[in-house]
């Protein structure tokens, strides 16, 4: 059980666990802090990249999202679960969002993540991550999607949104782009400026564009991360030779590509071709009859070499990413397992 | 960050929380030992009469229940949620099923459950109950029945079963009932003497009944708890007065009761109206073309005086009872404050 040791800033918890058999022991239990240790021993990309792979070789089993809606005051819960056949784990992830919690102080995301045996159904690990390992594994996933499909070389990345995924996606890209020159654009100039400020003492060199025009004439690496339910990125601000990651478009309201650039562009890569069907940029250029079929792509058949992606550095490239459960399932393995050497 | 600092019979973690704002705080974690405890001091059969009459109001949100199944080695794993509309939590159990588990020393039955804050979606308590909180709130439901359902006086009352629900059931009917003489059945003889033996130093006196035929003859209260695929009671066994509660048939292929029983019985009473029209006694009973519809009550609104349960001491009561998650939200939150109130 656990007893309140202690009141002030930080809170000591005692489990103990009983001993029922030879192979049974108690779960870990990990909290934001030591999740964001753990991360920085683990290759996030490699492991974003295996898990797409196994997702388009039908390896994952996700079943169908678990929803809860709240009302008063306005809240809702996801529980996303799933498996990847012959693995040793099987996930849960439970998030939610309650819009109001910015009143008191608290994020409105909240989330956890549990890791079971898929062996024996025993609880192996709890994840208090607050809502971080998914962040990273959408960061991860357009690192991933950059490192395939950008062209060989990068004259500018061009960041729209200033949100934390459009910082995570940033510091991701600089992991394996080279280039250096960033233009940011954002609907709010405070939220602009804060993003410019984060990267201060980096080594980018981050400009801020006057409008989203800008961002197309200058970069050729584009990642959209905003909750746009209008077109933000235009088919004619695209020059031949760019890459584009859209990340944020993950409901069928939400649209941030001009469903005619999606009809411009020569590859398109769904992480899920079966999500697209529902939500994301893809679903929203079809229900506006641009047809897409011959150039639609899932990211694991690209990046397993089945399907080739890029051809050469005019082509105008675009990823549609809705986000999986596989990345869910691999970012808290290796958290788990990285935890657990570390206490070993 | 959980160190594991020893390796003997008992396991202590670690966990440290951040502490973010004024509201926020960590979650406590219970273990099985620490639920148990807190369970002694809850009643049960009173939370249990609370949730059903909140149910049969309608103020209960149950979504479609998760489910993910596994071949190698087979296994089931279960996700319920819900929450009491206008309360202070929802709730999500997690339970699963490996049937080799056995073969590694483990039980097969595992699970957890998860309470969270309904305003604010924060993580408010982690019950590692492996299971017994769903054990503890069939048996407490079985005792709510008994006590609005049985005739007055009690002459015996029978268990058909011998497992751990069986057990269950006696110990918390003793908790209302007077009546000492037990007739069990079973069709192991060996699990047969080991219920008995399990109550050897109680003031019941367990006779074991050589065949069904007998808990009829001599029982006015009657608790089936097997997970038979074809009906063990029969119609013809039944004397007026007798109340009968089948708690093992929770599938639409499990049946202890035959379908012409429900035919005989005055009053037919379900835990969940819509649940019992794919499940259980009176999901079977109807698809033999017993009509019932004039018989059949809602749990929660006989407990709240909406529709009058038994009538005189000659009827024949049965209540089939398939398992709701209000009772998963009711026993998890009694857990949760109890275990509170103990370390403030």
């Amino acid at each position: 059980m656990i007893a309140n040791k202690r009141k002030n800033k930080k809170r000591l918890f005692d489990i103990r666990f009983r001993k029922k058999g030879k192979q049974m022991s108690g779960p870990s239990i990990t909290d934001l802090s030591s999740i964001k240790k753990a991360l920085s021993h683990i290759d996030t990309i490699s492991i974003m990249e295996e898990g797409f792979i196994a997702y388009s070789n039908g390896e994952v089993v996700v079943p169908p999202v678990g929803e809860m809606l709240f009302s008063d005051p306005p809240g809702d819960v996801h529980i996303k679960y799933g498996y990847i056949k012959h693995d040793d784990f099987y996930v849960i992830k439970i998030a939610s969002g309650f819009y109001q919690n910015s009143q008191l102080g608290l994020p409105s995301s909240q989330g956890m993540m549990l890791l079971f045996n898929q062996k024996t159904g025993e609880l192996q690990s709890i994840l208090l991550d607050e809502g971080h390992l998914t962040d990273i594994r959408t960061a991860a996933a357009g690192a991933v999607v950059a490192k395939h499909l950008a062209p060989k070389l990068i004259s500018g990345i061009g960041i729209i949104g200033t949100g934390t995924q459009a910082r995570l996606q940033l510091e991701y890209l600089s992991k394996i782009i080279t280039c250096k020159n960033v233009w940011v654009w954002g609907r709010n100039q405070k939220n602009v400026s804060k993003f410019v400020d984060h990267f201060s003492n980096t080594n980018l060199e981050i400009n801020i564009a006057s409008d989203i025009q800008e961002i197309g004439e200058y970069c050729n690496l584009i990642v959209t991360t905003t909750p746009s339910t209008s077109p933000l990125l235009k088919a004619s601000y695209i020059k031949p030779g760019t890459h584009i990651t859209a990340m944020g478009s993950d409901t069928s309201d939400k649209i941030e590509l001009e469903p005619a650039l999606l009809g411009k562009a020569d590859l398109i890569i769904s992480d899920s071709i079966s999500q697209s069907e529902t939500r994301g940029e893809i679903f929203q250029a079809r229900k506006n009859n641009v047809p897409l079929d011959n150039k639609l792509v899932e990211l694991g058949n690209t990046l397993s070499g089945k399907i080739p992606g890029r051809q050469d550095d005019q082509q105008i490239t675009i990823a549609d990413l809705t986000g999986v459960a596989v990345q869910d399932i691999q970012i808290a393995k290796a958290v788990f397992k990285q935890v657990k050497n570390e206490n070993f």
